[in-house]
């Protein structure tokens, strides 16, 4: 494996991080490259329900990268949220959707990366590219990525390119959207099994302004209410979190996906950007954020250009 | 102008930047986009032979832009590299074919590199992707400026991609690819009517590591002894130029584009690097650099690991 080209998302990964490195495999294999898919973390529900679905294995954990390891990114650029050892390794590709920042390689590379709601909608246009044919496997994988990312079309980052690939995958992929989407999107939400410190660490990205760090989590459900049954030991868990990685921030949004709205914990030095991004004051260290479901749309850029 | 979006390439602009500016302007319009290309300084003697061919004004020179205003790069994407006040520019597209450097953006973008000799090359491929005819004025473009980025497909960076678009696009251009590109770059090589400053300023490049500011120039010509008659003039006023921007090392490349060597020019306290990188020792503040034609693929990564 050693001198494989190791495909892979950012860490905790979620369902387009997952999705898009496995049919990331497949084009390039199509294309004359030879990669592997491989996961930096924990399946999440909702991706093992697609994995369930195409009765597949997860791509292997790896931890870790060695000095000069060829690897091609999806769904992230940004060094904190990848693997360690990123910084020596040699990027030979990078396919997302995210803004760039605190990027830099040693040589020119394959960059393709488009403001969209999701990274396999822009797999979905390189299938087109190349002229290759999309197999059920991938449209399903894709499909997925797509359903999730933009709450099945709703959430703000989809644009109509997301819409258009998603309505062109699902025949192939023999899947209803709604249907399919939506039990897809539930199986993500039983959050029963999950310790507050798992809970806060299904999806959390860790980001950095001129030297602040900070760490935005979010849980999707449908019951806000439910989620916050344990606030306490979610604020006990967040508080830890900040003292071990110093950061000055850490948000967590709690997602009502059916509703499209979110509840916020903030805690941190720096809580009051919370005020100043949007306009609510934060009332025993929460609010609610009417309308929010993106933390890459809504909630980050806010945050960062306040922080 | 303001609320026009801007495409441009790197300061002090060679054939690739201005070209490929213009060509972006082109394949923008037909996938529904305005935006106008400009550039960021003189135009050469190269650039303007292709100008002249097919009759047109250089696009308009700018030299700073304000906060917000919207951009296209082209042929670059470090800061360092790009128009005063790109910082607080909001940076909507990338076209590029070097190594990623000191990026950032607040905001997703379209980002598309490829590890290619050029970057009409990739806007080459983009025209098949979006499946729009490539005219005889976006032909001529394009192959002049592969022509100019892989000195008729000699030089190290060139891949088979570059070689594939060169072919294809002569016919459409109307051109004899020998014979034009010849005569392209022997009036790049006209250097008479430079000052030196001016001549260690046509393709000059200042890139920054850790902190580490260098700048790597490169002219082009067919004869290095009739550049050499001025090195007292040039060693002059490169280290001018390194007291003025702080300079760690300014290495000129003096390129023999008919037999495919270089001699430098190497000033600054860090000239011990070139021992490191090219294991030649420096005479005279100089050294022959045989079969070194590529900057970026061969004088820059190597300076890059070793300062």
């Amino acid at each position: 494996m050693e001198n494989e080209v190791l495909i892979f998302g950012h860490k905790n990964p979620d369902t387009d991080s997952i999705c898009s490195s496995m049919v990331q495999e497949t084009l390039n294999k199509k294309t004359g490259w030879k990669a592997k898919a491989v996961r930096l973390g924990k399946i999440n529900k909702e991706t093992q329900f697609v994995l369930d679905f195409i009765k597949e294995e997860a791509p292997k954990l790896i931890e870790k990268v060695e000095e000069g390891q060829e690897v091609i990114l999806v769904d992230h650029n940004e060094f904190s949220q990848s693997i360690e050892g990123i910084e020596k390794a040699t990027i030979r590709m990078v396919t997302d959707h995210h803004k760039i920042a605190n990027f830099e390689t040693s040589e020119p590379l394959y960059y393709i990366a488009k403001p969209y709601g999701c990274t396999a909608t822009i797999l979905y246009e390189e299938f087109k590219t190349f002229n290759c044919k999309i197999e059920k496997r991938e449209a399903i994988l894709m499909a997925s990525a797509i359903i999730s990312d933009t709450l099945l079309l709703k959430s703000p980052p989809t644009t109509r390119f997301d819409k258009e690939a998603l309505e062109q995958l699902a025949p192939i992929a023999g899947i209803d959207i709604n249907e399919y989407g939506l039990k897809m999107l539930k199986a993500g939400t039983d959050l029963d099994d999950f310790s507050p410190k798992e809970l806060t660490n299904i999806d959390a990205k860790v980001f950095e302004k001129e030297g602040t760090k900070f760490e935005i989590a979010q849980v999707n459900t449908v019951s806000i209410e439910d989620v916050l049954k344990r606030e306490n030991e979610l604020k006990a868990v967040i508080n830890q979190t900040i003292e071990e990685k110093g950061l000055s921030l850490f948000v967590l949004a709690i997602t009502d996906i059916l509703n499209s709205n979110s509840e916020i914990i903030a805690l941190g030095e720096k809580t009051g950007v919370i005020k100043v991004a949007f306009g609510k004051e934060l009332e025993n260290d929460k609010a609610f954020l009417e309308g929010v479901v993106s933390r890459k749309k809504q909630i980050l850029p806010n945050i960062d250009k306040n922080i």
